[in-house]
């Protein structure tokens, strides 16, 4: 099962590709951040984006787009931007007939590090680590695209099942069960978006 | 000059089509609401207003889409949705090649009543006079987004210049131009979104 994580914005649109195999193991596919300049106009910025993204997802055939779950209450500089390029790849999946899920950070942050506050280094090497790679992923910040695309791979129900996702969870990561859960309850309020 | 105004929305957005023609009138074209349903997923109901949006611009080749600019204070349950939405008629527009056009809903609604403030049956009854209609436009929440449209016209440097504006304007009205130049000016700080 392939499948491509999206860590949207619009100067800078992280991209991370892997592929959870029958082997048990989650494989390093394709990183990359797909970039619009800030000196041009928002719409061509947008278009930029779009496709950048679509292109992507026509490369590598995703059964499954994994994007970062946006909020009314982030940063209000940037939110609208994030929100935007997050519903491009929406709209981008939607075209191909790709089956979109959203993940919160905490949600990613819990199923690569086991700690729903870790810092962005720890996050790094954790992806790092689970897809056996020699060194840091670049750009540093694509990581996050990688990382929103194993949340998705480990989460409940998700690419890998019982015997085989346990193998990727430590003790502490089961408490994402648990938070993934709890906000999948309270995600009703948030439909709207 | 053919000019589609978009009020974005995720449930509903209102499209309006206007002519701001040489025979110095704003006439009325069409109006319409392209809806999504709440019960689908926020993927398939991007990709319906996309589709719907497109086919608008399709079915009257505007030559600038005027759509309403988004804030992030806006209605926290709604507004990345209708920041999602004008995204969609941005891309729509970029695809085709047509200039978008930002409008605050106080621009729009100086522009048709000389009134920052007005209420909405003011701006209904003022788009019915200035497109000379027999009744309010049908449904009543579209009436919004052909007054982004004819904000669009009236805008200063826009589709109706010197005297052929000065017919439109009221004294009141002309309280417009100051504050579109100011929100001109404070324009720089919403560039990220």
């Amino acid at each position: 099962m392939i499948i491509l994580g999206v860590d949207p914005g619009l100067t800078r649109c992280g991209v991370g590709v892997i592929e959870a195999g029958a082997s048990r193991r989650l494989s390093f596919i394709h990183v990359d951040v797909v970039r619009s300049a800030p000196e041009e106009s928002q719409d061509l910025r947008l278009l930029t984006i779009f496709n950048g993204l679509s292109a992507k997802m026509d490369a590598f055939s995703p059964d499954a787009v994994s994007i970062e779950r946006v909020f009314a209450q982030s940063n209000r500089n940037t939110v609208l931007g994030t929100a935007q390029a997050a519903g491009l790849a929406m709209l981008a999946a939607a075209q191909r007939g790709i089956p979109v899920a959203l993940h919160t950070p905490t949600e990613a942050k819990l199923a690569i590090s086991g700690n729903g506050k870790a810092e962005k280094i720890q996050m790094e090497r954790m992806v790092t680590t689970i897809l056996r790679l020699n060194q840091l992923p670049k750009p540093a910040d694509a990581a996050d695209a990688l990382a929103l695309a194993i949340c998705h791979a480990l989460r409940p129900g998700g690419a890998l099942q019982g015997g085989e996702r346990e193998q990727h969870l430590t003790a502490a990561q089961r408490q994402w069960t648990t938070a993934s859960q709890k906000a999948a309850r309270s995600r009703g309020v948030g439909r709207g978006m």
